[in-house]
């Protein structure tokens, strides 16, 4: 078999010294857009729908502003979308991470070592 | 009180696609370089004995050479130390950790977004 050596790196915004944003929460952001409810971003992420939820809160209370907001009504029926807070949060996590792959697949010499 | 807002990142080699070498066995390596144990090195990071000398046994069997020999007697009653790539292992670590520091430091789009 042949062996493979890779990096990989995970990176969280600390908010008064603890995790606040990261990984996790990027994908669920992204999930929720994408499925325009957090039930459905829970599912898609095998979490249940009480730790998702628990999460928006998190994120809606102690962000700047909301980054997650419930849709009046109206021809769809409702359900939940990002605010314009919560879209950008989500795209300059994905813009760094795309930076710092970048600049990890430039890294051979720690992997030659190993 | 003051809002603190940071990023902070870690990083692993995987090797075929297990975590392999990260910030913990770093740390270890680094800790017995300076204490000449794996048991001092285990209790300076409040580990058990039994779980540094897995992570140096692993090491030692699945990199590209030993990265920690027993030294033999003589004057200073033998003990644990690094071999040259186990030194220079930890040191590349930490180098990148510099320069992916380096790079965060420039980086507060996200921050002030969040």
């Amino acid at each position: 078999m042949e062996t493979t050596l890779e990096l990989r790196l995970t990176y969280w915004v600390y908010l008064n010294g603890i995790r606040f944003f990261g990984p996790g929460r990027a994908e669920l952001l992204a999930h929720i857009q994408e499925t325009g409810s957090i039930s459905g971003a829970a599912k898609a992420m095998e979490m249940s729908y009480k730790k998702a939820w628990r999460m928006v809160e998190e994120m809606n209370l102690e962000g700047k502003s909301p980054y997650v907001v419930a849709k009046k009504g109206g021809k769809e029926g409702g359900g939940t979308a990002l605010t314009e807070r919560g879209k950008a949060v989500v795209a300059a996590y994905n813009r760094l991470d795309h930076k710092l792959q970048a600049l990890l697949k430039e890294e051979q010499e720690l992997l030659d070592l190993i």
